[in-house]
């Protein structure tokens, strides 16, 4: 087995890419950009490309790369079979096995690209030490990840760690991306918690530093707002930890995680963000006190290509 | 290694045993008494005496055992440990070493009965040709446990598959036995069942053929009301499928098994109790058309010993 490994994050604008050593040491990592033109017929010979220009530039021959591992932006079946993936293109392949190919046979190992951030974030990020966590990315949706002694749990049908479609609110009438109503990322995404905003401030007749923004107004407002101890923005921030609080609840009572990685713009609010949602967490979980706490991601964008190598070092 | 082994399931009033092909057919099964005097001191004792006593009735020797599966009625650390299990008195042991000892070092492997019990129906009973399977047994309370790849998922704090204490019911008031507020097990337990009926009877004026009850009405009487049309019936079982269907969408979006198993008095209502659930988990997963099936357990009270058995071949 080689000591190097890479991790290749494949999204809509680029392909992220890592050389790492199988210790988990980011030796190098570059990007290129994503083609997406004739179905992304040409991203991973772009990507393959890269890596082997990459390698020889850097003296280091193909044996001593153990192998790669690649995230890709849509559900990924046991076998590597693709079905569909929107953001790039792609129907109906099988990318691992395409990308072996191109990198004279190395082993390739594919999977969701939320899922190997959550991998990542296990081996070399917030979650580093622990064997089980769940991760939770508070972006512009919501994204999630559940891994098992190391491992990823991807589910039988790739719905396994969607903690953003969980449905949660019983009170909501828009609907969510997903087709359904009431979802955790209706409430917790940067645009749920902006929406909430906007609600909040039709609704009652409190002054805020919020009204300044008007439908402008962000969840990096409310965060900052909240902070500042803006009574309005205070009120948002209830809600969406009352209903992050519930979601990791309803998690830790199914699979009980060591750890909770938030992860994602949100999570920017560190600290904050957390108490607001671990007490409502707690308040859910009276049934032990033992139970997974709530950590920060610390890898940010580099969560993809971390948990890539991990991937087929696993 | 021997052809045969044995699952032990210990009880509040019993410790069922059965003996089983490693291909999972029960040849015998029997039960001992639960002597929960001294601290339960005595159940290893029965329980070993009871299978080297019936070993030998048979004429089997124990070199043809593989090993003892032990299903316990309370948290089971991964190391065997047992810090307290309430029904059986037992304090600070390790109860797998304990039993080993009285059976000559046979191999013993232990977990937590709900999870041993979902086990048992993944190997031969509803769940049976699954590998990722939840179950929740629906009876005096609610329990769970979620099997993935064969295997339990314990949780890091013994918490994982407490299905019955997942927080969902926003408008509960009364106080759940884990101490929280709005649990499944408030609305979807056989109490819960008979509980919410009498909210209904006492709230709504219709008339019901449940109101011939009065406050003895139980589960098995609502869910024979409803069968039969009752309209007070219907609703209350209409709020137990919103709740359970749910909870059950809750799960199938952080581990999405190929198939739910319902088991407990509960479930004895069979399809009808499945159709109302089904139509809320439908509901509440509009993210995909490929999801977790509901099905009914099938190996009743044996479901312990047969899940005991397969924990040792694991």
């Amino acid at each position: 087995m080689g000591k190097k490994c890479i991790g290749v994050d494949v999204g809509g604008t680029s392909v992220k890419i890592g050389l790492f050593e199988v210790s988990g040491e980011l030796l190098h990592k570059w990007e290129v950009k994503t083609r997406k033109e004739e179905g992304g017929r040409y991203i991973l010979d772009d990507t393959a490309d890269s890596i082997l220009k990459r390698l020889e530039e850097l003296g280091i021959s193909i044996e001593e790369i153990t192998g790669v591992g690649l995230g890709i932006p849509g559900p990924v079946l046991p076998n590597g079979y693709v079905e569909v993936c929107v953001n790039l293109g792609w129907r109906d392949c099988y990318p691992e096995r395409e990308l072996s190919k191109r990198l004279h046979g190395l082993p390739v190992k594919s999977a969701n690209d939320a899922n190997v951030a959550a991998l990542g974030e296990m081996w070399q990020g917030g979650g580093k030490g622990y064997h089980d966590i769940v991760m939770v990315t508070l972006g512009t949706g919501v994204g999630g990840g559940v891994i098992i002694d190391q491992k990823i749990v991807a589910g039988r049908h790739g719905l396994a760690g969607e903690i953003g479609h969980i449905h949660i609110r019983e009170d909501e009438t828009e609907t969510c991306n997903c087709g359904g109503v009431g979802c955790v990322e209706q409430v917790a995404s940067a645009t749920g918690i902006a929406r909430e905003a906007r609600r909040q401030m039709a609704s009652k007749d409190m002054p805020s530093v919020l009204r300044s923004f008007g439908d402008k107004v962000t969840a990096k407002d409310v965060l900052d707002g909240a902070k500042a101890g803006d009574p309005l923005a205070m009120e948002v921030m209830e809600v969406v930890g009352h209903y992050l609080g519930m979601a990791l609840a309803q998690v830790s009572m199914t699979t009980d995680p060591e750890v909770f990685v938030l992860g994602g713009g949100v999570s920017k609010a560190g600290q904050f963000l957390i108490d607001a949602i671990d007490e409502n967490y707690k308040k859910f979980t009276p049934i032990s006190k033992n139970k997974g706490k709530i950590v920060l991601a610390t890898l940010g964008n580099d969560a993809g290509i971390y948990g890539a190598a991990k991937l087929i070092l696993n």
